[in-house]
């Protein structure tokens, strides 16, 4: 089914992997490193967004849940209602550390903190 | 929770994508070329694997259910207990109409062809 914005629902891992990430004004913040799928629950646990570039916070990665991103098709890009400072704040780590013990402390804690439903 | 296998659930898109499919006799059938993700449902749709260059079958992909795919440590790779013969009566199509109308028609053959259980 289309989304309510008319983009399509399936989407390649490919494709998802380096499309930017904007706030709602349109300004860079970071693009998507990665996407980390449990191979049991057939679920998409979180992506992984890079800011570092952006925002000078080094080499950590930020888990954000899959619903989290809204894709807008004139940007090109995955949209965030959310604030440098509110990222700045955000769970962040190294991807070693994101997905730890099978990721689910992070994929608990990014749902949290975005105030995602979660999927479990 | 790790598999029974022992390896871990939460597994980068990233890392899935290039790795080798084999057949149970750990013969290299192809590799994984992408993975399809439903944004809404929050699903792995399916895997997409090319077996082109092996079998020469060309630019087709096949759609393969997630759950059909089992990875195999010491082979550092997805194994698929199918046959050359029951791959090339496999449902594969280009990637453009495996991810036609959000995939769904796809979805729905692979799991079928591979008697998977459906996620939806």
């Amino acid at each position: 089914m289309p989304t309510a914005s008319g983009h399509t629902s399936a989407i390649c891992a490919k494709k998802v992997i380096g499309t930017p990430v904007k706030d709602t004004t349109g300004h860079k913040l970071g693009e998507i490193e990665d996407v980390v799928l449990d191979k049991q629950s057939n679920n998409v646990m979180f992506s992984v967004v890079s800011f570092g570039g952006v925002l000078g916070m080094g080499e950590k990665y930020y888990p954000i849940p899959w619903s989290t991103l809204k894709y807008n098709e004139e940007e090109d890009a995955y949209i965030v209602n959310l604030t440098g400072e509110q990222l700045e704040a955000a769970p962040a780590d190294s991807m070693d550390e994101l997905t730890r013990d099978d990721g689910v402390a992070y994929r608990d804690r990014a749902h949290d903190y975005y105030r995602a439903n979660p999927y479990w």
